[in-house]
């Protein structure tokens, strides 16, 4: 035992120091998209990749998997639920991953989703999907041979998803999201139908940038993203990343004449923040000081995003003082502006839609990316099944691929089994909100107080604080006391879009 | 030859992957100066450690030892003069200096100096000596130790001297600027005699933030500071740095009812910045693409800090802008701001110093240092000795030791044989202007119209594209084709200071 109990400490050890050059990179990446001069892009791209190259090279190492192996075999093991028996039960399973992909596959794979994106770039600017057909099809091709490589049961797709959703199986996902759908689309049809048009207008007046700045600070503090251990900056496409364990950075980007971009940006990436800074840092770079999946991530940004900060109590609290910095707000009243925000109308881009419509957005993404990685769909018909989709779900037509199939970074980047993530999140939001009301009582009313202490630390104890104990499906049974459901996220939006608009 | 020009490439290699971490590196202190939110000190020293060792170990590895020393008694060694010959030669002092380190000893360095910065802050607030003695008693055994283990011929003063300024030697920088003092202080005591008292309150009214950096921005970008490859930010202790080859970085701090700490701060870090960005890039990481010296280096920061930015041309064109910008210059004569920022008058406090008297400050603990390394002043004495020295140099007896002997921070970070490196680049920045002068013709009727680059150029192509191929004394001969001398920093003060104070 106490040989044993040594070779865990030696291995944590292992892995702490691999988590500072992981943490590290996180910085030249963080400081890519905010900082870097314009000129030395070329040159960060060497320091990155010198650095993944040496994350892997530790990551795969002969000397890791020894530790594990043995350590897998003895006592500390055992409990899976327990720290030691975390630590090694998701690291042996990362390794495994890892190391089962050949030295080359990693390379292509890193090769073609680095010329995937630049590539994609310049076929989303010139809107020209025949342009990034060849790289998409390779990158295809090596995500099915990756998937070969890791193995799966039940399909392909199912070892892809494994990478952001651990445990999560393809089939469940599907089930759920398409029920999701099916009570989606005649809810959005009817919103479309009704007479009511929330103001909309007024969200886009002038609100200056500063004031926007200082205004989602202060909002972001005040539900509970701690300032002495974080940052907010600027970008171009807002993010949350962490680099070390005291040191969380969210971004956001302004727009001087649309106020819920950067707000509502900045409330969802501090709800992303709050889990990290909630996370157990005694474990930092360890699997029990990790985020559980990014679908329980996502759950955290959401409920503060859309459950907490679109809410009418919210607003009952922050409104006066939003009124107060930006003159545009001065004579909105309070209905007008809390039934804009929470506008509903099918659009073309998935970064800008709405609460509700979103998931129609990822459900679509979702069903093709399965379908390329099973050999149901060509590369070379996305173009048209997707347009086909979006007329299906969302009733409109994109009128370019720019608008259509070419809007997202994820698929040029390899990001394959990513979206699906995006609505586990806004379902498991939902379910965890309702449990912590459950237990916690009526949350409005605390909000409408400036009270988020009590949601905030429920959840910094029941799903921060757990890292990586259990799986996402595991762990969200376990905070919602139910299976993962959609009818928590339709009973939300039914509620909230109902009165909106008079259904 | 072909197998030699192979190995030499893959010398070039091996070096140019250091220089990635060292960059890296620096981003990490970069951020820890600028950016680092409060609570992430301790981790951000883990990572700064962690890397430090990579650099080291990489640094001493028998595998480039070997390569330097099969390389060193090839062809492409035979001229210094060549780009292969810099290299070699460069790298060859370098790993033989690392190498003869003991690794106890470079252990026992770090642990005394990181204790030995966290105590520093402490006595200073405290104004106790008696505290930092222990650890600064630690810190010159050690670095005694290190001369040792380094090697000398003269004295150990010069095994230390030589990591700032290599190749020079601490008898010829004594005498050089002890000529320096002797004529400087009979300069300091006619200004203090003078009846002349310059208008220094014009520079302590109301300055906002946004508009100092807003015209410390301008002028440094008008003087050739390239935005494109660098950046500008607020620090609490002003620097320069290189996260790449076009990844310059400048700093500064504003005080909102003092013009010249930011604005002087800034041009002086433009100066080095200027340096660092007219540095061979395609030999980014090897010694022909690195700065000389730091007497070097700080005669670039020096000489567009002093010698032009607080020249009467530089403001006849910069200050009709100056006055639009700030309502508290818009009545003060051009006169007066310039006779202001030339201000001369003993002070306790080095880093606000003016261009004349700092030299005494750097005089003194010269002097100092060397005692102490030489065995020949205990840190006991340190005290009595600091004070006894301001009373003669400079007339000024500091009534603390906060504002005396720690005031600065390089002791207790093991930095000795540095402080004399700001004074050569005084002396080089005025030889160097004299000879640039002398080739182009009349600076200052360029500055007059606004026209910095031919004198950038002019040290771009002789200076800052040389890289390492001279020592800072040859390439200093070189350059002002004479050698090292005060003589012309005293005629620019003169020329300056007589008319100001009708000496």
């Amino acid at each position: 035992m106490p040989d044993t109990n040594a070779l865990y400490d030696r291995l944590c050890e292992y892995v702490r120091k691999t988590a500072l050059l992981t943490s590290t990179s996180a910085l030249l990446e963080w400081d890519q998209q905010t900082k870097l001069p314009a000129a030395a892009g070329e040159y960060r791209s060497a320091q990155l990749t010198f650095l993944a190259g040496e994350i892997h090279r530790r990551s795969t190492a002969a000397e890791l998997g020894d530790m594990i192996g043995e350590l897998s075999r003895s006592d500390l093991a055992a409990d899976p639920m327990s720290i030691t028996g975390c630590v090694i039960a998701r690291l042996e399973k990362k390794f495994h991953r890892t190391s089962k992909l050949p030295v080359r596959l990693v390379e292509e794979l890193t090769r073609a989703c680095s010329s995937g994106q630049r590539v994609w770039v310049e076929a989303r600017q010139e809107d020209d999907f025949a342009k990034f057909r060849p790289v998409l099809e390779t990158i295809i091709e090596l995500k099915k041979e990756q998937a070969g490589a890791i193995g799966f049961e039940d399909c392909a797709y199912d070892a892809l998803l494994d990478e952001f959703e651990p445990g999560a199986k393809t089939n469940e996902v599907a089930d759920v999201l398409e029920r999701l759908r099916v009570d989606l689309v005649p809810l959005v049809e009817a919103i479309k139908a009704s007479a009511i048009k929330p103001p909309v207008e007024i969200l886009h007046r002038s609100f200056p940038v500063a004031d926007q700045e200082a205004f989602g600070r202060y909002a972001s503090e005040k539900i509970g993203f701690d300032y002495d251990r974080g940052r907010l900056d600027v970008t171009h496409h807002p993010f949350c990343t962490e680099i070390g364990p005291d040191d969380c950075r969210i971004t956001t980007r302004y727009d001087e004449t649309f106020f819920s971009s950067s707000f509502f940006g900045t409330l969802h990436e501090a709800g992303h923040g709050i889990y990290e800074q909630g996370l157990d840092s005694t474990h930092y770079g360890l699997p029990a000081g990790q985020y559980c999946s990014l679908g329980i991530h996502e759950s955290q940004s959401r409920l503060w995003e859309n459950l907490v900060g679109r809410s009418k109590s919210f607003w009952k609290h922050f409104y006066p003082e939003a009124r107060q910095r930006f003159a545009s707000l001065a004579n909105v009243p309070l209905e007008d502006f809390y039934a804009a925000i929470n506008h509903v109308a099918p659009s073309l881009i998935r970064v800008e839609a709405d609460e509700a419509t979103y998931n129609l957005h990822i459900i679509i993404r979702f069903q093709l990316e399965q379908a390329l990685i099973n050999g149901e769909l060509a590369v070379a018909d996305l173009p048209e099944a997707w347009n086909a989709k979006y007329q299906d779900s969302l009733g409109i037509l994109p009128p370019s691929d720019s608008d259509g199939v070419l809007q997202d970074v994820h698929w040029s980047a390899g990001l394959i089994g990513y979206f699906p993530t995006y609505s586990l999140g806004n379902l498991y939001a939902s379910q965890f909100y309702d449990a912590a009301e459950a237990r916690l009582g009526n949350l409005e009313a605390m909000f409408a107080k400036g009270d988020f202490a009590p949601l905030k630390q429920w959840l910094n104890q029941h799903i921060h604080a757990q890292g990586q104990r259990l799986t996402s499906t595991q762990l969200g049974e376990k905070v919602a006391g139910e299976p993962l459901s959609h009818d928590r996220l339709i009973k939300h939006l039914k509620e909230k879009l109902t009165p909106i608009y008079q259904l």
